[in-house]
């Protein structure tokens, strides 16, 4: 199937299904659509499996923001195999195991190759369509542009992904747990091992085990330690998303002798635990003392690291006075686009801490990502836990349900099982 | 003549000279003090040389502070050897070279031995006294306690220092030179290699060569690169002082590629040059555009690292807006105790940027002092540069003249030439 696909269909647009959104907060329509064959620089792919990220959620929800993405296709956590390759695609070949990403990772610019992961390759890249032409590669039923999302739209049987949004991984990692590493999974870990590069030994605590206002960019998973959403940053055209944290399980990699949730719900404790948390506050339980004094003496004094998931600016200062004088890193990653800014002293810093932020946490998805899934081959990083349901890609609203009602972590559209 | 102190002064009082200020701005007095015998955990050190820093001068010229220094021994940049350790002193013996620290480091807390350099083994410690119990080893010649200064009081040929705030030098350093790594060179050095971690290719921006004014807290040198100030943080009983920067020295170890030095006075160009600096930007010629967009461009999106070495609110906003989208880090060198706070949206660090602070560059003294010495020793690390004068003990009022004027960048003061 897959062989007569790459050599007949090569250069043709390609027939197929999609879940395609036509408004905001509506259901999605499986409809047949057209996929155009890659221009240069772009790869057609196969999609076998996709899953649903807060993200995703969070967009499809809302009208407001710079972009409009209906009608157009969601989806932006899957894996699939290379259908074909664009002009000057020389990385990946048809057959390939591949996962788009969010962040772009270009090789070339001097960000790529240097440090950091802002790449500045396509500085005016838009959301909703391909980055080097801002033009589609979707037709629906009666020949009308469909929209991109997120350099990825994976709610379609093929789609078609610029390459430097794509990242080969080995084909000995099972394609749901390669999807999972498409979004999620990595900024969570990424957040402790690059961004935060918490030590052995170190205190962690994790802010927000909690569910967030509807009112809030970011969307909190029901489980207690997977965070997820995409916001976007529109600042003199930088572009940053947010994806989902899986703080917990990263510093549970890093050896962290005492990792501390917080959240006021304690049925969240249990599950918690399960991805490493030794510690539970409780918010409404800490009397007269504020949440940051009750984290500094169960640490001696602040802990070393402070992770802020919810994206509350109350929180993050709560998270800055939590963290430890002289050392403690606040890293955030979450925040309300319609949130206050945050206020702190100069001289709050001077005594040794220190604020930071890591879109995709901080890692460099060509070289990070198929690090990360030989950690999963080498049993350093598990994954299993992560996916709690599985639907075919014609139910693909009822993982959005379990996703909206907080039933599932992860669930595993197949496109065709 | 150490020798015979060494022999006959141990365990008693030593009387000698000390430069005594009686009251705030008002010149130092020669004066005959009592020195006790240091205590369990102290030593006395015969002090050889010392220099004067703008945190002597912070603290000389203003009355205001939670400490009163008046009457008392200023001075903190140091060398000098031992003359007699306290009980319970093993790390150093009679006759070594020493320099004191104004940073803690008992090498026994958990935070001097885990990461930071926040030591916390007395946490109440004020300024103005021995860091253990509180009190005063000098007496006045009418027998009157005088007040220690930042627990190095090396205005005087004798003086107590506790263990935890010295730090033994190999002996081949000149002394005059070891005197420059107690305070100054150290910090700045220390913020770009341990703080900020600057790597190989790096562009390094460094917001105020200028003078800055009264009001603020910080004294800026009129070398556009050394920049020292003692400023007292007292916040929940945590104490924080900032030191003396020479960050482009720093930056030039570590092997910049571009090192942008910010000032309106465009006098400081040409000596910053001598110390690496190889780009300027003079604010006031930047028309309409603001600093931070300036830097922006000459860095082709922002620089890797900046540092603001000034102290104002408003300059760290525009450090922090010249930092580059994805990796960008803002040290703060400076603050003012009655500056405005900073106000940054939570977006805006989730973007990918970091903003830190480090007290004494970050570096822990027992470990990276005598670290630095090597790198003298290797040439490695420029320090004559940084001398400009030298007096007797006797004119230390025209030290004060010269560093006041602007005239001296390190006035080394001899106190038995
Ligand atoms: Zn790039
Ligand atoms: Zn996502
Ligand atoms: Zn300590
Ligand atoms: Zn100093």
């Amino acid at each position: 199937m897959e062989a007569k696909f790459r050599s007949d269909t090569a250069g043709k647009p390609i027939r197929c299904r999609a879940a395609v959104c036509r408004g905001a907060g509506e259901p999605l329509v499986i409809e047949e659509i057209q996929v155009a064959p890659p221009k240069s620089g772009e790869v057609r792919v196969k999609i076998i499996c996709t899953s649903l990220c807060h993200g995703d959620i969070s967009f499809w929800r809302s009208e407001s923001g710079p972009f409009s993405f209906f009608p157009g296709i969601f989806g932006h956590e899957a894996a699939g195999t290379v259908e074909s390759v664009g002009e000057n695609v020389v990385e990946v070949k048809a057959g390939d195991l591949v996962v788009p990403v969010v962040q772009r990772n270009c090789g070339e610019c001097r960000d790529c190759k240097f440090k950091g992961n802002a790449c500045t390759k396509f500085p005016a890249a838009s959301l909703n369509a391909m980055p080097r032409d801002g033009s589609s590669r979707f037709l629906d039923k009666d020949g009308q542009p469909l929209h991109h999302f997120l350099f990825a739209s994976s709610f379609a049987e093929y789609t078609v992904v610029d390459v430097t949004h794509l990242v080969k991984i080995s084909p000995e990692v099972p394609v749901d747990k390669a999807c999972l590493l498409s979004c999620g999974v990595t900024t969570g870990v990424g957040a402790t091992m690059k961004a935060a590069q918490i030590e052995e030994g170190s205190t962690v605590a994790i802010f927000g085990l909690g569910t967030v206002g509807l009112a809030v960019a970011l969307v909190l998973a029901f489980n207690s330690l997977i965070f997820c959403s995409c916001i976007s940053i529109l600042r003199s055209h930088l572009i940053s998303l947010k994806l989902i944290r899986t703080v917990a399980e990263g510093a549970r990699i890093r050896g962290a002798s005492k990792i501390i949730g917080i959240d006021k719900n304690l049925e969240k404790f249990e599950i918690a635990k399960k991805f490493g948390v030794t510690d539970f506050v409780n918010p409404t339980s800490c009397g007269k003392d504020s949440v940051s004094q009750v984290i500094r003496e169960m640490t001696d004094g602040g802990a070393d690291y402070c992770f802020e998931c919810v994206g509350s600016t109350s929180l993050i200062r709560e998270a800055f006075d939590g963290s430890r004088q002289g050392c403690g890193k606040t890293v955030i990653l979450g925040a309300d686009l319609h949130g206050s800014p945050l206020s702190i002293h100069p001289l709050e810093i001077l005594a040794g801490k220190s604020i930071m932020g890591a879109t995709l946490g901080g890692i460099k998805p060509k070289q990070d990502i198929p690090h990360l899934a030989q950690k999963y081959l080498k049993k350093e990083l598990r994954l299993d836990g992560f996916i709690t349901h599985e639907v075919n890609f014609e139910e693909i609203n009822k993982a959005f349900d379990l996703l909206l009602q907080g039933k599932s972590l992860r669930c595993i559209i197949w496109m065709n099982r």
